[in-house]
């Protein structure tokens, strides 16, 4: 090859790179269909063009932006906190969930069910003002370390998610994220993980009481449920939070499958994402089964009506991005 | 004069007209107060200066943004719908309060107290998709006309504070509307009114559920309260929407002084401003004792923590858009 060559394909070859706003993804259906959604509606004259203030998206959190197993994050948080507890409320030796809490018994916690689950997470919570909460996560981000990886929990957010996510807002699309998980937990480290303001997360969340004493201005949270934003509540959440229907919608599991069916009413072009969990090397594989992040109905609507659905294991060139430095 | 002067005295003129962002804004001490505060915490270098993702501004809506008087404008909307929906409630002529709304009798109205105004507020979303409800919303405003001004409702929005939103947002504030009336009744006209998206509108809601019928996703409205964000409510609302005090926080009556004390407890510099309604020739005047947009409290505290008040007569050189083309 002369040099003249040799430059015009260094040249082609950098601008491709340069091109590329999903380069941890593999070639594939998933990664052209997402591109090529984007482009679409995002250039002018296109029929499908998309106004700005409509370019609406919304991401699950858990086991969509970052890992869920062995168990939700949130739930290793809260369990640190009611041990932490455990000084101030002698009774929880004594008394379900927490008395498995305290014995470090998972099965004994996940046989208490979702109103066990509900309780320790709500307990975690409790007596707590907006900003002690806000220190309690934070201390906890630093120290925890995920039992699997070794590494600190927001270290296992999805790179190529990451990459959607920037994608997306370089074309306008505004980004919020709609999870089941609590939302005043979310919002301590998802900004700073995923760049997503703290307006633009919903989740679940409990009842808060606005306190003011002797000239002090505080929110002090309640520990009774305020609103369950999983399943029939996405939809709800994002008309009551957003006040529009997304346009483009990101999911893991049956949770997601109302957000997902909602999203595809809309009367713009939309586009409706699942992540299949398939790669148990570098993350887990899991679906129609799994008692965390269970994708069994979605899974078959999805194939249905010509979703695209990611198969990690296929798709993903790197699941986290402390796998680029490697 | 000679030539060279009067370029330059015209030059100087324009650009000091230019450099104005608040021109419907006489001079005096609420311009001043604004004008230095802003530029204060959006410069850099400065001790004082804001980091953008922390410039979070909330506004009232009612008698801050738009006017409220002789009664909420939501009202009268509401009232609308009730008479248009009489048809299938004939049990209504003998019930209150909408026999008093059938008959017209604002008096007999009132008589029916928050919970009367709050079932005719509910009712008037009663069994309707949120699409249905925005249509209906929009109908009325392309029809009624203002008793007073006989203008549509939403040419009601006062010039000065459409500047300010400006200002703000040229100085990379994200501005909210923090309100006690409905946010999908303010969803439907705020945004092309404000220029503020529809998820950075904060209100009151009734319930809302997910429907989905032979593949058809709707939200459908449930006439039980869902929440009320006046007084206490407001920083409550903000916490759970925003998850972020505000820096600068501006209502007009005491339903917004939580938010002013909340948004005052900030560890950032913050602004807080009334608006006090001091002009009955071109809007209306009322403080104290009035039903609607009472303002006691409010002034006492603002009084004594020198927070900013804007005197409607003394401080806006235009009240209304349309009396600019005058």
């Amino acid at each position: 090859m002369n040099l003249l060559l040799r430059i015009l394909h260094y040249k082609r070859k950098n601008q491709k790179e340069e091109k590329d706003p999903l380069p941890s993804w593999n070639e594939g259906v998933a990664k052209s269909a997402i591109i090529d959604y984007i482009t679409s509606v995002a250039t002018k004259g296109n029929a499908s063009y998309i106004p700005i203030e409509d370019r609406i998206a919304t991401f699950d959190n858990d086991g969509n932006l970052w890992a869920e197993q062995p168990a939700y994050f949130q739930l290793y948080f809260a369990l640190a906190q009611i041990k932490s507890m455990a000084k101030d409320h002698p009774e929880w030796k004594d008394q379900e969930p927490f008395k498995s809490v305290l014995k470090g018994d998972m099965e004994g916690i996940m046989a208490s069910g979702m109103k066990g689950l509900m309780e320790i997470i709500m307990n975690s919570h409790a007596g707590k003002t907006s900003d002690d909460y806000r220190v309690s996560v934070q201390t906890w981000l630093e120290t925890a370390k995920h039992p699997r990886f070794n590494v600190g929990y927001n270290e296992l957010i999805y790179q190529p998610m990451l990459e959607l996510l920037e994608y997306l807002r370089a074309n306008d699309f505004k980004v919020f994220i709609v999870s089941g998980g609590g939302v005043d937990f979310m919002r301590v480290w998802a900004t700073e993980a995923y760049g997503i303001p703290s307006d633009q997360i919903i989740g679940s969340s409990i009842k808060a009481e606005f306190s003011y004493v002797e000239e002090k201005a505080e929110i002090v949270k309640i520990p009774e449920l305020n609103f369950i934003d999983d399943k029939e509540g996405k939809p709800v959440g994002i008309y009551q939070h957003i006040g529009k229907k997304p346009v483009f919608a990101s999911g893991n599991s049956d949770g997601d499958l109302q957000m997902l069916q909602y999203c595809d009413s809309n009367t713009y072009p939309s586009f409706q994402l699942y992540l299949h969990h398939t790669d148990e090397d570098r993350e887990w594989a899991y679906d129609r089964e799994s008692h965390v992040g269970k994708l069994d109905k979605g899974l078959d609507e999805a194939q249905a009506k010509g979703w695209t659905v990611i198969d990690m294991k296929k798709d993903w060139k790197y699941v986290f991005p402390f796998e680029l430095s490697n």
